[in-house]
């Protein structure tokens, strides 16, 4: 068959004929159609990402860990739990018997692949507890899962958006798409401070996060009160690490300023993560939520891997 | 009257004469009984607190924003919200009616000056949520404050209590007050990341950290998982900084971890105060609750402010 092929740690995947797996006692072959690439299947084929051992611990190696595909009987599924070396950006993977889900009927499977970053988005609610009324913070709002959190929480009833981005033509296009205030991180660390207290109004209820490093470090800064108090809560959800993997985090920014921050997964078990699935599945329906994404095939993989023109659409690949 | 006057930022209070407070409108004056000097009150005064400013923001300044002393009826109070200059380590000071709380009969007031810290140590139910079995790790045990942590946590019903220090000998007097297992901080950071790991069971679910720096930052990187998973919680509540003011934080020590970081304040309002206070007072009158002092009298203040010989023992001024 062919597949995307990594052959180091940190390389390009290449597009070549890789052996076609063959499904052991209790696994199943399946035929994948869509999958959708992100910052963190790149940060674990560049073996920087806390699962990379688990998933190109070895070499050859295909990437990405989940998709949608076809099974034996033409089922469509989404699949995770892929087998070593068989990642996703294949022709066929191999999965344990059950480690996939049906999909919902009538979607494009190339959208049902990019529905898991609304999901992570809906962390709002699920980790965080957002309630409609709210203030949301969304830093990294330009990216696909940032515009996607946007949207998810204007869906969700938020009663004021800040949204945070270092190109001024995307930030308009996130308030076209329901952003109240945007902020430009790409400034001085004092403007950048002054602009986060600015746009805070009552404060900040959530912060969902895909950037952290610096933005994330002036902002939880900026957040410290000049004197003792009964914090008003600021629950900061950890997502994403566009900007860096670390922010310098001091204890004044937690004591008494009502910052409390926790991952994506808080609050994660199956019913909550199928709660929030089938209520973006609601939205795409009834045309409330929307997906931007850019189709390649297979045998595009090696440009497609290495394109950085995609501003607010998802690549997925086609196989 | 008498002071301790400090006469700029970061400088050695000294004991001096100073001008009387006199009573404005709306204020009291309080004849000061005892004032317990803590790590927050030495920061504060070396103007590296985030409250530097409102306490002491100008010079010539009294340290000290708490204490215990005695309304003009003789009534004995807790009292704090100082008007500037005037801190609560002098004879007398001043503050608006209705800033002090009576205090327990029958206690001592240098014992009952310390009770702030066992309040704190509190935070890992107000903010953390503790239920009696959980494991607590006491990050910095062998303090005033890690110590009372320590038995708070017994006394709440802790089903295990892991406890960090740097000192042996000290680590050992805290394993005789309640501690299963102590940890010596002062290792490599890979024998301290291991001992972490090796300590921490069916996963720590309390983290009460006095510490902050190296060793936090350890305690994290160490409890990122190595695939994706819904974390089991672990609720880590920031109280003090004596290792250092800040951590370099990963978002993937958060992102699937289950880790969830926030400050002592969380939780509390008035009541939730009281209650916590309550139940210090309960736990003091029946014996189960010590406090440790050492008394000293305002006119040591030079040398007192300076003694790194207290061990597990507050330092307690009494005018």
């Amino acid at each position: 068959m062919k597949a995307a092929v990594l052959h180091e740690a940190g390389g390009i995947p290449r597009y070549e004929d890789f052996p076609d797996p063959v499904a052991g006692d209790g696994e199943v072959i399946i035929d994948v159609k869509a999958v959708a690439v992100e910052n963190v299947d790149r940060a674990i084929a560049a073996g920087t990402h806390y699962a990379s051992e688990k998933y190109t611990g070895r070499f050859p190696a295909i990437p990405a860990f989940d998709g949608i595909g076809a099974l034996p009987d033409g089922t469509l599924v989404g699949f995770g739990n892929i087998r070593l070396p068989y990642g996703a950006l294949a022709e066929k993977t191999v999965v344990p018997q059950g480690s996939y889900m049906p999909i919902p009927d009538g979607i494009d499977p190339a959208v049902v692949s990019v529905m898991a970053s609304a999901v992570t988005a809906m962390s709002m609610k699920t980790a965080a507890g957002f309630v409609p009324g709210e203030t949301v913070l969304v830093q990294g709002a330009t990216g696909v899962a940032g515009r996607l959190a946007v949207k998810v929480a204007r869906l969700l009833g938020a009663g004021r958006i800040v949204a945070t981005g270092r190109d001024d033509d995307q930030l308009r296009e996130v308030q076209a798409i329901g952003a109240d205030t945007v902020i430009n991180t790409a400034v001085s660390d004092e403007a950048l401070a002054q602009a986060y207290l600015d746009a805070k109004g009552d404060g900040y209820d959530v912060v969902v996060d895909y950037l952290w490093g610096r933005p994330s470090e002036i902002l939880l800064r900026a957040l410290v009160p000049r004197s003792f108090a009964f914090g008003k809560p600021t629950r900061v959800v950890q997502i994403g690490e566009s900007a860096d993997t670390e922010i310098a985090l001091a204890g004044s920014s937690l004591r008494t300023s009502g910052v409390e921050i926790y991952g994506a997964a808080k609050g994660l078990d199956p019913q909550t993560m199928d709660e929030a699935y089938q209520q973006i599945v609601t939205w795409k329906r009834s045309g409330e939520l929307t997906f931007d994404v850019e189709k390649v095939p297979l045998s595009d993989i090696e440009t497609a891997w290495q394109r950085t023109d995609l501003k607010g659409r998802r690549l997925v690949v086609m196989p």
